[in-house]
C-alpha cells in the first residue's frame, strides 16, 4: 500500500489517498491506525489521516490517533491534507472545502513547492464563557481574562481561559520558557478542580507585540511540538490582555505558527512538509 | 534516495544500500543520521545503518544512533543487515561475513519470507572478571555472581555481572517484571559506585529451565524493546545461577530472542522485519 509521510510543525502523519483510504475505511481503519503508528513496529507518527471522497465538500478527512481512537479535527493535519491532494491532483484548487466531524473546513494554500507548502486555515470563533470552557469558579462572569489562580501551592498571577471547541488554560509568564519543567507542573492544572473536563494548558512568554514563545501541554496527551488550538487559543489571549494585536507569530518547538484573530475568526497560518513516500504491506 | 525501514524485534533501523550508503558515508553520515532518525521531522527510527563494500569481509556495516555518534556493533540491527544483504542480492549466501568496528561477525540466515527472517549471530564470549566488567569491591575474585548487593536503600539479593564487552549487571527477582518500576530504580544501579564506567541494567525472572521475562535499562539510554547483548548477558548469567541451561528464550517486551550459550561463545537466534520501503529527498 502506497503512503506518505508528512508532518505540519512536527505534527507527524501517514497520509492515504483516496483509494488506500477506502480500503483501508472498510477494513477496521482503529486497528490498521495503531498498526502504521507504531514508532518501531510500524510507519511511526501521531496519526493516520484518510482522504475520503465526499457529497458534501471536495473531501472528507478522517483522522486516527496512534491508539486508534478517532479525532474531530486537526490543525495541523489538514494542512498536510490540504498540501497532499492538490500536489497529487485530486483537487485542482487552492482553497479546498474539506469535510471533518468538527464540520466544513477550508484550508487555503499560500505558496507551494515540492516539500513544503504554507497553508492558512480558519480555526472557528473562540468561546470566552466560562460556562463553554468548562471553568469552575467564574459563574455568571462573561470571561476569564488575567486572573490569578491558585492551584496547590502554585499561583499563577495571569491566567486566561479560551475555548476553540476544546478547553485551554493560557498562563502568561516572564520566565525562561525552553527551561520551564512543564512536566512536573503542567499535569497539575490539567486535573484540577477548576477544570471538570480538564484542559490543555498553555506557558506563554510574550516576547514583542507580534511574537510569543509557546509550549503546550495536551490534554491526555502531554507536550507536544506544536498544538493548533493552543496556538490560536494563545492569540486570543494575548490580545485580550493588550498583549498583542491580533497578528503574531507563535514559537513553538515545532516550528512557528502565525495566527490571525480579526472579526471574531482565528486563522491560522503554518507550513505542512512531505518527509518521504513509501510502501509498506498491510 | 531509496531505503528500507526495519527492525529487530523492535529496534529499528533506516537501512541503506551500497550505493546509497556510499552517498551518505562521503557526505557528513552523522548529521545525515540525526536527520533520518528523527521521528517527527525525518523518517524515525533508533540508528541508520550503512552496507558498504569491505576489504576483509563480504560487507562492511556501519551504525549511527539517532543522536549521530557511531555505534560498535548491534546484535539487532545486524540481523537486519543479514536480511537485506541476502534479500536485495548484495550477496548470494546464507552466513554472511560482515566486517564492524567490534570486528568480523557472521550472522546466518536459518529461515526466512519476503517479510521475515530468523538469523543466528555469534554475539562473542562474555567475560566475568570484576575488573573487565568493571565492578568495584570484588578484587581478587574470580567472578561476581549470585551476590546481595547494596545501592542506597534498596538491597538486591541476586546480582551476576557479565561483560559482553559492554558491563551487565543482571539482578533477578520474583517481581512481576512487566510491573516493575524500572524507570524510578535502574538509573541508580547505572550510575552507583558499584560501576566505575556505569552499568547496563537487567530486571529477570526466571519462568522455567528454558524461559527468562527480562527488561533491560541501557547505559546513557533507558530502557529498550530489547537489548541483544542484555539478552546474552541475563542467558550467561542464568546458567552460571544454575537456574536454566545455556539455551533459553529470552522475552522482552520487543519479542522474543533465543539464545545459546555453549563452548564459551553466545549465539543469539532471532528476527528480522522488512516494514516498509521509502524514498525520501536528502
Amino acid at each position: 500500500m502506497k503512503f506518505y509521510k508528512m508532518h505540519g510543525t512536527g505534527n507527524d502523519f501517514v497520509m492515504l489517498l483516496p483509494e488506500e483510504s477506502k480500503y483501508v475505511e472498510s477494513n477496521n481503519p482503529l486497528e490498521i491506525s495503531k498498526k502504521l503508528c507504531d514508532r518501531h513496529f510500524g510507519i511511526g507518527s501521531d496519526g493516520l489521516i484518510l482522504m475520503l471522497p465526499s457529497e458534501k465538500a471536495d473531501l472528507k478527512m478522517r483522522i486516527f490517533n496512534a491508539d486508534g481512537s478517532e479525532a474531530e479535527m486537526c490543525g495541523n493535519g489538514i494542512r498536510c491534507f490540504a498540501k497532499l491532494a492538490k500536489d497529487m491532483n485530486i483537487v485542482n484548487k487552492d482553497k479546498i472545502e474539506v469535510e471533518t466531524l468538527a464540520g466544513i473546513i477550508v484550508p487555503e494554500i499560500i505558496r507551494s513547492d515540492d516539500k513544503n507548502s504554507l497553508i492558512r486555515v480558519n480555526m472557528g470563533t473562540p468561546n470566552l464563557k466560562p460556562e463553554s470552557i468548562p471553568i469552575l469558579g467564574f459563574e455568571g462572569k462573561d470571561s476569564v481574562i488575567n486572573q490569578r489562580i491558585q492551584i496547590n501551592d502554585k499561583t499563577f498571577l495571569n491566567v486566561t481561559c479560551v475555548s476553540m471547541g476544546n478547553p485551554h488554560c493560557v498562563i502568561f509568564m516572564d520566565y525562561d520558557i525552553k527551561n520551564f519543567p512543564i512536566e512536573g507542573i503542567a499535569p497539575e492544572v490539567e486535573h484540577s478542580a477548576w477544570f471538570p473536563k480538564k484542559t490543555n494548558v498553555e506557558f506563554a512568554r510574550v516576547i514583542s507585540k507580534s511574537d510569543i514563545e509557546l509550549r503546550v501541554w495536551e490534554r491526555g496527551v502531554g507536550e507536544t511540538l506544536a498544538c493548533g488550538t493552543g496556538a490560536c487559543a494563545t492569540a486570543v489571549a494575548a490580545k485580550l490582555n493588550g498583549f498583542t494585536n491580533g497578528n503574531v507569530n507563535i514559537h513553538l518547538p515545532g516550528g512557528i505558527l502565525h495566527i490571525e484573530y480579526e472579526t471574531n475568526n482565528v486563522f491560522m497560518t503554518a507550513t505542512a512538509t512531505l518527509v518521504f513516500e513509501g510502501i509498506i504491506e498491510i
